[in-house]
C-alpha cells in the first residue's frame, strides 16, 4: 500500500472503532485507561530509552536546545505524563449528558444528548507527552484517534503508543481505537487532511506555521490555534499597584506561551505617574520596551515601536507599550490589531469593566485578572486539546465537552406531521 | 471599484457594524423587527409588483414549474413571510445567556456568556422568503448580515430589503447591520467565500450543488445543510398499523423534503405480514417501490432496487425497501447510506430502541415518530436558519442559538498566576 492507501485504510479502521467507542460505558474507559497510565509508568526505561536515541539523533541533526528541550522526556517528566493521565481518569464523562429536553405539545420528547464526535486526528509537533495526553482526552471523550507526531520524536511516540496500547488492549480497548501513523513521511500529513469521510475534526497542536498548513489545506474542519496577541489595558481608574503585579505577571512568568501578554495599553492620564514604575518592574525582568510616541517621552530609553510591533506575537522578553486617550481608543486598538485570545481591563470602575468585557471581540476577557489564566486546567476544565481561536464549535480552552458533538433523540407514539 | 472590492468594503462595513449590533438591547432589537415586518405589509403592493416582473422574466428565461412557484410571492405568501417576522420577535434574545459560571479557589469568577457570531453570509437560491427571514434571524441573534440571493429572485429581494432596511433605520438599525449584495454576478459569491477577515460564518440554502460549491471553496466556515437520505427501520417488535402510518406520512407529506423518508428497511419476521400492507399504502399514493430480491418476492410488481438506490435523496414519490435479517443488519445498512440527518426505528422493544437511538449516529433519531418532525418549529426553536448535517458547532435544526458562539468573562481583584 502507498501512504494515502495506507492512510484511508487508518480512517476506515478508526471509523468502524469510533461505532463501538461511542457506547462504551465509562467504567470501562476509566479502566483502561488506568491500565495506560500504569504501562506507561512500567515502561518507563523503554520509553526513556527510546527518547534518548531521539536527543542523540536530534543533536546530531543540529535541532536547536529550544527543540531539544521540548522534546526532552526524562523520569520526572514522564511522571507528569502519568499524573495527568490519572487526571484524566478522574474527570466526568461527557458523553450521554443530556444538553436539553422539551416535550412538545404533540406528547413528541425532544432530548439533545452529548455524544462523541466520531474520529480525531492530532498532529503535533516535538512533545512526545502530546501522544498520551491526546489519545487519553480523545479517548475519554469516545472518539476514535489518529495520531501523526513529529518526525523528531518518533522513537518516543512509538514507544509511548505502544505502552498504552498493549496495555489498553488487554483491558478491553477497541482495536484501532488509538492508531499511530507508522511512517514520518510529510505525504501521510497531505492524506489526513483529504479524508473528509472518516475524520470529523482535525486538531493540530504546534507553531503558527503547522496550524496554518493544516487549516489552509484540509478538507476536515480543524480547531486551529492560532497566536495569541493578548494586550492589558490599565484604566485612568486602575489600582496602579494591581496593575503593575498584573503587568509583570502576563508578560513574564512565562513569556513563551500564547496567554501572555504582548501589548500594554496605558490611560493617558495615568501614564504619567504609572509608566515610570511599570517600566522600572518591567526592565528589571530583562523585559525590552516597545513603546509609541508618547511612552517613549516617559520612558526615555525604551525604543520606537513601528507598526509592526502592534500585532507581533513575540513570545519572549520583549513589550510593545502604547498610551491611549479613552478606553474606546483601548478597544478600537485591541479589536484592530488584537487575536481574539485574552484581553485583559484593569480598572475599579464597574461601567469601564462592563463595556470593556461587552465590547471587546475576544474568547477570553478579563478584569484585573492575569492573562496566563486562559487554560483547561485553571478554567477547571481539568485538562485541555487545546486552545481554540475560532469561533465556531469552540472557543477558548478546549476540554473533553469541546471533544463532543450531539444528537437529538425523540421518542413519540406513533406521531406524523399533519 | 470592481466585485472583489466591492464586497471587501460590504465586509468591512458588516464588521463595524456588527461591533454596535453585539450590544444592541433586546426591546431595540424587537423594535426594530417589528417595524420591517409593518413596513413589508405595507409595502406589499410594490413588493409582488417586483415579484412579478420576476416572475415575467423567469417565464421568458424558461424557468422550470418547480423553479417559478418557489419564486412566486403573492399576498397570502407575504402574509406568512411577514408572521413569520413577528415569530423572531416573541423568541428570546440568546445574546448575553449566561451558559456557565464558575468560582475558582484563587478568587476568579468565570462566567461562559452566549455573544453573536458577528457577520454571516447567507448565498440563496429562488425562495424570495430567504431575504427576510434570514436578515431577521441573523439579526436578533446579534450578527451583520450580508445576504445574496439567486438572480432570478433579485427584483423581489431588492423589494423586501430595501422596505425592511428603511423602516428599520428609522426605528435605530444600526448603519451596514443587513445588507444586500447588488450585483447578481457571481464574483460576488466567490469574492464572499475568499472573506475570512470579515465574515464568520457562511450560510447556504439551495440545492446539493450548491452547498457543495460553497463547501469546497470557502475559507470561511459553512453551516452545511447537505441532503437526508432518511430512513424508517420497521422491527420485529414494531406496531404495525403504527409503523404503516408512519412511513406513509415520512414518505407521501411532503415528498420533496430533506426529512422525507428515502429508504425503508423491515425485519424479515415481520416483513410478510407489513410489507403487502404497507406497499398497497404507499402504491395506492402513487409510490414507485424499489425492493432488494427479497422485497421484490413479496411485492411481485416492485422494480428492483439497484445498489445506486441506497444512496438516493430521491425528493419524489420513490421509495427504495429492504429486508435486514436483524437490528444490526438496520444500523449497518443505515451507518453505510445514510447521510446521518433523520432515522427511525419503529418499535415496541425498549432495548432495540435503545440500542438503535445510541448507535444510529444521525443528528436527530427517532423512536416511533415520523422523520417529518426534524424541523426548527417542530422542536420549539420557533425559526430555523437550515439543518446542518455537520457536527460541528451545531447539529440539526438551527435557530438563534446556533447563529452565536460564547466568550470566558472573568473578573478577579488582581490574581496572577504561580
Amino acid at each position: 500500500m502507498n501512504i494515502p492507501e495506507q492512510i484511508l485504510e487508518m480512517g476506515r479502521r478508526a471509523h468502524r472503532a469510533a461505532r463501538t467507542l461511542a457506547t462504551l460505558p465509562s467504567n470501562s474507559k476509566n479502566r483502561i485507561l488506568t491500565a495506560m497510565a500504569d504501562a506507561i509508568t512500567k515502561d518507563g526505561d523503554a520509553i526513556i530509552a527510546a527518547n534518548t536515541r531521539d536527543m542523540t539523533a536530534g543533536k546530531a541533526a543540529g535541532l536547536s536546545g529550544a527543540l531539544l528541550d521540548r522534546l526532552l522526556l526524562d523520569s520526572a517528566r514522564l511522571g507528569a505524563l502519568t499524573e495527568g493521565l490519572d487526571r484524566i481518569v478522574q474527570l466526568p464523562d461527557p458523553v450521554g449528558e443530556q444538553l436539553g429536553c422539551t416535550k412538545r405539545p404533540n406528547g413528541l420528547l425532544i432530548r439533545k444528548v452529548r455524544v462523541p464526535l466520531g474520529v480525531v486526528a492530532v498532529i503535533y509537533e516535538s512533545r512526545p507527552n502530546v501522544t498520551a495526553d491526546a489519545a487519553a482526552l480523545c479517548f475519554k471523550a469516545g472518539n476514535a484517534v489518529i495520531l501523526r507526531g513529529g518526525t523528531e520524536a518518533h522513537a518516543t511516540n512509538t514507544a509511548i503508543w505502544e505502552a498504552m496500547v498493549r496495555a489498553g488492549t488487554t483491558a478491553g480497548l477497541p482495536p484501532d481505537a488509538i492508531q499511530l501513523v507508522p511512517t514520518t513521511d510529510r505525504a501521510a500529513v497531505v492524506a489526513l487532511l483529504e479524508l473528509d469521510e472518516h475524520i470529523d475534526l482535525i486538531i493540530p497542536r504546534g507553531g503558527e506555521s503547522l496550524i496554518r498548513t493544516v487549516a489552509e489545506r484540509s478538507k476536515v474542519p480543524v480547531l486551529k490555534h492560532y497566536k495569541g496577541v493578548c494586550h492589558v489595558y490599565v484604566d485612568r481608574d486602575a489600582d496602579l499597584e494591581m496593575a503593575r503585579n498584573i503587568i509583570v505577571n502576563a508578560k513574564c512568568q512565562r513569556p513563551g506561551v500564547c496567554n501572555a501578554m504582548e501589548t500594554l495599553l496605558v490611560h493617558e492620564e495615568v501614564a504619567p505617574r504609572f509608566l515610570p514604575r511599570a517600566g522600572e518592574a518591567l526592565q528589571s525582568r530583562g523585559v525590552e520596551i516597545r513603546g509609541d510616541e508618547r511612552t517613549c517621552r516617559i520612558l526615555t530609553d525604551a525604543k520606537r515601536a513601528t507598526k509592526a510591533d502592534w500585532s507581533q506575537e513575540y513570545l519572549d522578553l520583549i513589550l510593545s507599550v502604547g498610551i491611549v486617550t479613552s478606553l474606546d481608543a483601548a478597544i478600537d486598538h485591541i479589536e484592530r490589531y488584537g487575536t481574539h485570545h485574552s484581553d485583559v481591563i484593569v480598572t475599579d470602575d464597574e461601567e469601564a469593566a462592563r463595556r470593556f468585557t461587552d465590547q471587546v471581540n475576544s474568547a477570553t476577557v478579563y478584569v484585573n485578572a492575569s492573562s496566563r489564566f486562559t487554560d483547561g486546567v485553571e478554567f477547571g476544565m481539568g485538562a485541555e486539546i487545546g486552545i481554540s481561536t475560532g469561533k465556531l464549535h469552540a472557543r477558548g480552552p478546549c476540554g473533553l465537552p469541546e471533544l463532543t458533538t450531539y444528537k437529538y433523540v425523540i421518542v413519540g407514539s406513533g406521531q406524523v406531521r399533519q
